[in-house]
């Protein structure tokens, strides 16, 4: 048993509205022949606002990928121990009790992962396992709850750290002038966000069932080109098309599982776009409102890849919760094209005998 | 239980000896003060011979991060398929039992990670579980077993393929001058490796526990600075000595398990230089004999960074391998400073009735 549990968020004190996106990409594109359907774009994404680490006539200027990258580090070793603490602290574990570190971010790249420095300055235990992933992208966030669950099955009385650290701004590239690029410069947002899974104990996800899905030849069509100006993003227009070949597999998940996805109690998903929510309420058969903890995300936050998931669900956790044993699907979605799915039940410490059995065991570690 | 099989390996076609090495260093740095230093610490690695992805010229210039990485990339999907078949075959599991891709590489980046490719291009299903590390360098060949481990542990009846594909020679960087990187201009070598960790069955190591250890304070010790050049490598030199703290983390991890790790019967252990060798044997109190896999590896390949531990276990299957029940110690060091630690027992297919009715039903899943 792995309990996914309350995550927390922070997102940057910069802001972008979306008709301040809209006016920049009318002065800097004016003479863009694909303008006029940019801006159509950007307006359909339902994106109002986004949250940037840096003040948005900074993040315009592009310094080169060393500089890029040393903000990215810099902006993630501010913001990112806040969040963890505020993750531990509603998982009602302390840092020595975290055995594993999954650390998701694709927005920059080091060597050694945060999770190094995390360990040394955080206090957390020099036997804790390292999970760096910087190659799922926004699939990262369900591959990280997956992650975590498969460490917790395999170590049954181990609790997990999982951390999405996303500042997408900083991979702002003035120079990519394709309709996917312009669209992107007006989606992506940052954020950071974490959350505890439990072995033993805890409010939140009873995680019971993962599973991955890769549609087949689509591994360009979300990219990175890795040039001298750092990771140029690639958006092939026929992503947001993805959630017709991408709802069988998550039906099969639950099918296997004994469940129909059609009629779960809630759905935590990425959101790319709002295509991407529309299409899967179609595909699904499920109404539009069963997506509205990740509407939010992106509504508020934009896209703010790995971390979408992790802020829908805390969203869910602020609505009040779920009865105990209701039953649901997560899932991120990203480049591959690959989902990262899984199915569990919302289960609460003081939600019946065994679970406060478990809770004591867990507390007695 | 999983079992780690028979590692396929391949090295480059390009071979650069140590006398051509230090010809090299000699004509490309007459000037530097510290020659006489870097050639003995050359001389000292032990390395005879390695092999490159491209020929020495063209290793030597730079072409720039984007056309570096391009080569990686072109590289990967020449050299990796026909390693992975091998692996396949001598693990005897079809590419479609493969449930998950443990791919390991930190000398060159892409997203999506070469698992989507691999997927699509070498017939693997299309729910195969895609685990891409690139920020844990050479101790990630330790923990792409560790991984592989867990995944099996919490998918009883699955199957992981493990790759390393490190092409170590794609981070030369010319105008780096420090004594730590004219050193690792010596030492470090191209290879690719892949081996099938079996759910059911199998020959090879049965793993039984895995772990890790970071030395506090040491994240600096062994890093990239990322750069519109690339990769750049920074090697303290404090790291030839950090087997004195590591050594009581593989003690402990043996003794939880009520190992002695001074009385294993094999060693596979991440040959990062001649001093990591000479002190492990130290500080374990163990015959150097014992490292003498991974001394080959050294010798004959360089340090192929993740690569390391699988070339040094397939040799140590070239060997015959050992009777069954025989107890070792496998464990990758690198960057944090981390070990990626586990233990587990020989094992052979026709071990035993045990193993025997093992393996007939791992093969009629």
């Amino acid at each position: 048993m792995a309990t996914l549990c309350r995550p927390a968020v922070s997102v940057p004190e910069h802001v972008i509205t979306l008709e301040q996106t809209l006016d920049l990409a009318r002065s800097r594109h004016a003479d863009h022949p694909g303008l006029g359907l940019a801006l159509r774009l950007i307006e359909n994404t339902g994106v109002r606002r986004r949250h940037l680490v840096r003040p948005i006539e900074e993040t315009l200027r592009h310094p080169g990928f060393e500089a890029r990258n040393a903000v990215y580090e810099a902006e993630a070793k501010a913001r990112v121990p806040d969040v963890i603490r505020e993750a531990l602290r509603s998982g009602e574990v302390r840092v020595t009790d975290i055995d594993a570190i999954v650390f998701v971010s694709c927005t920059g790249f080091t060597m050694p992962s945060l999770t190094a420095w995390l360990i040394n300055s955080m206090g957390f235990r020099e036997d804790t396992r390292q999970f760096p992933i910087a190659q799922l992208g926004c699939a990262a966030g369900g591959a990280a709850v997956n992650l975590a669950h498969d460490f917790c099955a395999a170590h049954p009385r181990a609790n997990a750290l999982i951390v999405a650290c996303e500042f997408c701004s900083l991979c702002y590239q003035p120079d990519d002038l394709g309709i996917g690029n312009l669209l992107s410069n007006g989606l992506f947002g940052d954020g950071v966000a974490a959350a505890v899974v439990r072995g033993r104990g805890g409010t939140g996800i009873s995680l019971e069932r993962n599973g991955s899905y890769l549609i087949p030849g689509t591994e360009d069509w979300i990219a990175y080109d890795v040039r001298a100006t750092g990771f140029h993003f690639k958006l092939d227009k026929r992503v947001p098309g993805t959630m017709e070949p991408l709802a069988p597999a998550l039906r099969d998940l639950a099918a296997d599982h004994g469940w129909d996805a059609s009629g779960l109690d809630f759905y935590i998903v990425h959101a790319g776009g709002p295509r991407i929510l529309d299409d899967l309420g179609k595909f699904l058969d499920v109404p539009a409102d069963a997506f509205r903890f990740s509407r939010a995300t992106l509504t508020e936050y934009g896209n703010i890849a790995s971390a979408v998931v992790l802020d829908a669900l805390r969203r869910l956790f602020d609505e009040g919760g779920l009865p105990d044993s209701a039953r649901g699907l997560l899932a991120g979605f990203g480049p591959g094209i690959t989902a990262e799915m899984s199915l569990g039940r919302w289960t609460s410490a003081d939600g019946g005998p065994e679970h406060g059995r478990l809770l004591v065991s867990g507390a007695a570690r």
